[in-house]
């Protein structure tokens, strides 16, 4: 049997290049998909080629140009005949962390493609919060970036030791060739995206997890694209505000960071949950984030934590009530919290962490404010609501439509 | 010709009905979808019955139970014959503005719905925003309910004049009448939703347009949903944080709200725009505002501005640019800040606020932050930058694959 590997836009070229490949291929031949496919696509395609006969992997790929060269973190989707024919390719050509190859079989059809996708958007969250730390040192401080740049790559010797972060040094120091100007000077502030962020936050919002970390990363990117939009309301608010906000040092950005990205993964993991058990993938969370250890564009030292976190069993499925993460957490909480005040107060824009933090105090409050929510509800639409003295629910307020 | 209205839900169980009305119905007759439609389906079902020589109408129909006895608004999708024919009705029922009717013609197919779905996404914003100013009063203050309604009733004679509004302040004064308690403090705080509001997120994230606070209130209701995980957050994190936080008045909170609530306004009415455009609707945003001074769930002073304002072209599209909300923005924005920054503090969750502050201060920059999200995409992806010195595109840093 045949096996092909396809790395090309996962739209309508890929569905194209199927309707000519398909017939020339016979029972028990396997087609790879290696782009960044929508894997609704990929459950579709995945079914269409079963009726003949056929095998259909959909094959997530991260690591960049790097990645292609030295070998990727893969995340690979589609039946266990087609795992053990690949796998021998697979486990050679793939990333390694201390000798495990990044890549497994992580479920059936579309599972490799949606891990892939929560992958995006994770690293969507991730640029985004050391966008915002960015923006809070050279806006709110007056850094120049190469300052930036040298305080990254100390961050990237501890706890946030990642890939993200050794970049992030990397480009802040790089000067243009051309005017010898930092490198991001020369840089339009407009970021570009290719669907996957937006389709985890979307997905999120369908299983009802909203990734708001995620989003906010996915909207922040947006909002770069109004340009004049955005320098005709510099004009129109002209007037910056001046604040006393409480102090903020370079320690409390280094912990409220790390902080904000425990967050993020536990929205992305959260989804990764319901999304297994809404597909019936029985996704292995933990192999997942030890595949994600070597080669992709997340990997980070905090991967080795999580995926031991998760194999202990993570309390009520939330990533940072696990032990190993609980202390990052409680450390960083006043720095997350300074971060966004001091972010609020003088105008410069955190929406990653402020949604960071937001989740956090939801998630560590008991008692919320949905009750007026649902008397708010119950008063307009009779929708009801529960009681907590007897547990009785469909229960109405003594109002009358307004 | 027939017109038929159904006010079933609008997911199965009407197209189980349309299969067994539309064999019995002629050419030329009308069916009319009242519920809260995904506009997916209605655009799917106005092109069935299109083919069929039958006309479909999806309306979309805010006011609740109130609304039904005294006269909703109205959001009507379909063609101009089934308007022509319905107009005279529906005008006779719908709520009056000072004498104007809160219907009309929106656009063919799901227009309608798509509109009624934007008008709950906006609804569940406003919610959001005043159960955070609840919290901080509640949470923060130890202010009692009744205390709360109070203050609210007497913003509702100002700026925030409106429907939730002035229910915000009954149910907060409301009594158990089985235990004499506030009414609030013996409902669960887990809030209901039925689909619109995380549909607006959803259209909003696939049309680029990222409607954030929409999004922090949808996920702010999911997340009152695990209550025994906050439970168990509140246990694992049980120091509760102690600020000396700027100090916020009463008149803080009041503008701050009317500020974060246009904002919701000014993201809702950007999402009508780009689906407009999307789908061809030619959608008449003022007179949409219009139609929602009366009847509807969101009705309230500020929408006769919003359409004055919307007539008189909102600069680069963004309704907190035009003059007539662009001092009430000026007016809040300190007191917005301050918000936010004594919820970041004090641990009181305000993902509605920070989103709307976050859209704001990144819609008033004219250089944001996102040239280092550029270059890090170009780093490990070669995704190319633009510059801005020469505007040249898909230019590359000096950096060689780490």
């Amino acid at each position: 049997p045949r096996a092909i590997l396809f790395m090309i836009p996962s739209g309508k070229p890929l569905d194209a290049m199927l309707a000519k490949i398909v017939p020339l291929l016979d029972k028990g031949d396997t087609v790879i998909d290696g782009g960044n496919a929508n894997f609704h696509d990929t459950r579709r395609r995945s079914a269409e080629l079963a009726d003949r006969g056929l095998h259909f992997v959909g094959l997530g790929v991260s690591g960049g140009e790097a990645g292609a060269r030295f070998g990727p973190s893969m995340m690979f989707g589609g039946t266990p005949q087609s795992w053990d024919r690949l796998k021998p390719i697979l486990t050679a050509i793939a990333a390694k962390y201390q000798g495990d190859p990044c890549v497994d079989l992580l479920g059936p059809d579309g599972a490799g493609h949606f891990v892939k996708t929560v992958h995006n958007g994770i690293e969507y969250a991730d640029m985004q919060l050391i966008a915002e730390v960015y923006g809070l040192l050279r806006d709110g401080r007056g850094k120049k970036p190469a300052e930036i740049g040298k305080m990254f790559e100390k961050w990237n010797s501890g706890r946030l030791k990642s890939y993200l972060m050794e970049i992030s040094g990397k480009v802040l120091t790089s000067s243009d060739p051309k005017t010898g100007k930092p490198m991001v000077e020369i840089i339009v502030d407009a970021a570009g995206q290719k669907g996957t962020g937006r389709w985890t936050a979307i997905e999120a919002l369908a299983l009802g997890q909203s990734a708001t970390t995620i989003e906010a990363a996915v909207a922040a990117r947006s909002w770069s694209a109004v340009r004049e939009t955005r320098a005709l309301g510099e004009k129109l608010f002209a007037a910056r505000p001046v604040s006393d906000a409480p102090p903020l040092d370079e320690a409390d950005l280094e912990v409220a960071l790390l902080a904000a990205r425990i967050i993020a993964y536990a929205q992305g993991l959260s989804l990764l949950a319901a999304a297994s058990d809404e597909y019936g993938w029985s996704l292995d969370l933990a192999r997942i984030a030890e595949i994600w250890r070597a080669g992709c564009i997340i990997r980070s030292a905090m991967l080795d934590d999580m995926a031991r976190a998760i194999r202990a069993g993570l309390p009520q499925g939330v990533l940072f009530f696990a032990p190993e993460f609980r202390d990052d957490l409680d450390r960083a909480q006043n720095s997350l919290r300074k971060l966004i005040a001091h972010g609020a107060l003088n105008g410069l824009p955190v929406p990653a962490f402020a949604a960071a933090l937001a989740f956090f105090d939801s998630m560590t409050r008991a008692r919320g404010t949905t009750d007026l929510i649902q008397a708010q509800r119950d008063f307009f639409g009779a929708h009801g609501f529960a009681r907590l003295d007897d547990g009785t629910t469909g229960q109405h307020g003594p109002w009358t439509m307004g």
